[in-house]
């Protein structure tokens, strides 16, 4: 990986610029360390805020950010564009498409990837949105499907194309419906005034018996009285069973006919190769309340892929989101500069770590938002306006936070989604029957 | 293609939703004709702001606006997402990917594409610049270029990495050997200060005997002048025979090493199946000097595709760029309009088609532009100013012109390219030796 040697200074090696490796590769003093980041991509992605993408609000640039401008002094920095394969643990090297690299400390922070449980014909055929390429197929797919129900006279296949289902009623799911009703709601009359948008459905399917599981049953509730004036079919206590690209099977026989499935149903751990069996539980990676691998004294674990699984306060680990992944990477950070990371045994006199729930939020749709804190929580305009502002200011560079508001104070006058734009046609390599 | 058939209204086919075509779709009257505009693309392209895509100035939604919200009235218009396969002359219907099309009259604006002059190599390994997910592509392979650059300790492979070879000293060549430039300068010691930026070589290579042929010499001298300053070496007179995805190829054994060919050398009419040999000259098609075909009284073609051989101005046809092509879809439209086009002999009582020419300009990086107008001609920053004021009212779309003009004033104070993102790898399937 042509990366110098220095003899003074022991390497740490970050996987993954997400949200708590970008925090650790950002801080991390580099008079104390020689620091390298890999990841596959050479942007940091804003993920929540990918559903805009998806729905033709905001482009790839307003929430992606280059790795190499976030991080602009490079001593001692080393940034890699590399796919990491497996992991020696015992040599203590990563082996990666681009070469090979040794580590005296190693932080893991791969993040999560879309979980099909399993489900081979759904993983085929639905649309994930994990990522900004996954984002821009998705509206690619949502933009060409209007555009060929323009073309046939056939109203089981045109109701078929014009019909989205989302599984999943987390905050995914429920911004992505959101946004997809108000594209029915302006875009079709203003772009197509040939389709009747009363032909366009929005199913929301979640399997357990309210919507926004993480959130307070308030929240919870006027997200789904929102969605419902919005006119999106929200189906509670409902599994999907398998989808074949035309009609998705639910429990008890019943089913719905769609070209359209996005799964935003869940998460799990983005495991490396080179780790055992014991290291690992409910596809995330173990780690003790100092979020330090149990069987590896130098390999840590933080955001989505730690698991740790003994917390009071989360015994079945924090939540997959960025606000755990953040304040972990800047325990991890603090740890390291302060030199308390070499011995195992001055975990001990450290306080682990412990998650701050700050609050979450969901925006519904224009002027529609909820938000849990935990001295109050709010609904509506002022969610919303709280939701824009909590989103603008957490965007990685100045840049990417002007463009994102320009391009919502644009929308929000002008009533549609302005990228309309089928870059890349997404197409998949068996066709649908 | 699902488009219902008013038998009041003649139907218009228009191929094509570039800058000729456009107009023509946007002007012509729908209360006296059923207007049909059939893309590949839902966008219309900006085609002279790509060179910015490439070398990540600008993101496509600047220059690329959806032919739906160009066009919001639809009545009597329809648009379809399509690829026309082959026209048949004889039955006036017009076959594509997603069915076929009866048409009265047909308007051919399928504007051009990238001529590699035979040379199956050279198309396979050099990168053009015609279309935006072409522009995305080159801009990957830069970046990539550069990051691979980081991974060697081969000084013959780094050097190569960061050789760019622009082909054609067109504008096209020379905006992009100016953008080029300007990454060396700004961009690479802010993101790799591990690479020596004086690796980095730019080569613009042009057949005849000077630069911007299409503009006036003390023009073209002073953009000579300009990229000499910004480092750029500049081959005059200079015929690229070969290029195997290492080394070009120049006539007397000369030749450069390098990963990195970007094709900027020529243009051909894109020509649909369906015409005859006699109907197609220089790669063009043949039209009289009213813009008709010369045998299908019913059939037109504008922009670069139109092949006006005996007009005085231009004897070997016009300039295939964007004024031109906006002037032919404005005249045509007009004699649509006014009902002079059942009849050919009107076309007599009718003045030809005269291209006036406004001007021509090339940027050539950060304060510095060369403008040609008939009554002055201008340098510097002056023109520098005029080029940006030009392309913004020219941008399609109050969204567009926003976005471009704040992305360059944060550019321009922040001496930096914004949008450094390889969201889709570019790869070819061959790998090079």
């Amino acid at each position: 990986m042509n990366i110098p040697i220095n003899k003074n200074l022991k390497r740490v090696v970050i996987i993954g610029a997400g949200f708590s490796g970008i925090q650790v590769a950002k801080k991390l003093r580099r008079d104390k360390y020689q620091v390298v980041l890999i990841d596959k991509n050479n942007y940091h992605t804003f993920q929540p805020l990918l559903y805009q993408v998806a729905t033709a609000g905001l482009e790839p640039d307003s929430i992606a950010h280059s790795i190499r401008n976030i991080i602009k002094n490079t001593k001692n920095f080393f940034f890699r564009l590399a796919n990491v394969d497996y992991i020696s643990t015992k040599k203590q090297i990563i082996y990666t498409n681009v070469g090979e690299l040794f580590y005296d400390y190693l932080i893991i922070a791969t993040g999560s990837i879309t979980n099909y449980f399993g489900n081979k014909n759904i993983e085929y055929y639905s649309l994930p949105m994990k990522s900004i390429p996954e984002a821009l197929n998705l509206r690619s797919l949502i933009l060409q499907n209007f555009e060929y129900s323009l073309l046939t006279n056939n109203q089981k296949k045109k109701k078929r194309l014009m019909t989205f289902v989302i599984v999943g009623g987390g905050p995914t799911g429920v911004e992505l419906a959101g946004a997809l009703a108000e594209m029915k709601k302006y875009v079709i009359p203003h772009d197509y005034p040939d389709l009747d948008n009363k032909n366009m459905d929005i199913h929301l399917l979640q399997a357990s018996p309210r919507l926004l599981d993480g959130m307070s049953k308030t929240s919870a509730e006027q997200a789904y009285k929102n969605l419902k004036e919005l006119g999106v079919t929200i189906w509670l206590n409902c599994l999907v069973k398998d989808y074949d690209g035309k009609v998705v099977l639910i429990e008890k026989d019943k089913n719905i006919e769609t070209a359209n499935v996005i799964w935003a149903a869940g998460v799990k751990g983005a495991i490396i190769k080179g780790f055992l069996k014991e290291d690992i539980e409910n596809n995330r990676i173990l780690v003790n309340n100092y979020l330090r691998t149990i069987k590896y004294k130098n390999i840590f674990a933080i955001g989505d892929i730690a698991y740790m699984k003994k917390n009071k306060f989360y015994p079945n680990g924090h939540p997959m989101t960025a606000p755990p992944a953040i304040q972990q990477g800047n325990y991890l950070v603090k740890k390291f500069n302060l030199l308390l990371i070499n011995n195992e045994n001055i975990d001990k006199n450290y306080p682990p770590f412990i998650y701050k729930n700050l609050g979450s939020m969901a925006t519904i749709g224009r002027n529609k938002a909820v938000c849990d804190f935990s001295f109050i929580k709010l609904k509506g305009f002022l969610a919303w306006i709280i939701w824009m502002f909590v989103h603008l200011v957490s965007l990685v560079g100045f840049r990417n936070r002007v463009i994102a508001l320009t391009n919502w104070i644009i929308q929000y006058f002008q009533y549609n989604k302005s990228v309309r734009l089928i870059i890349r046609p997404f197409c998949r390599k068996k066709k649908v029957l």
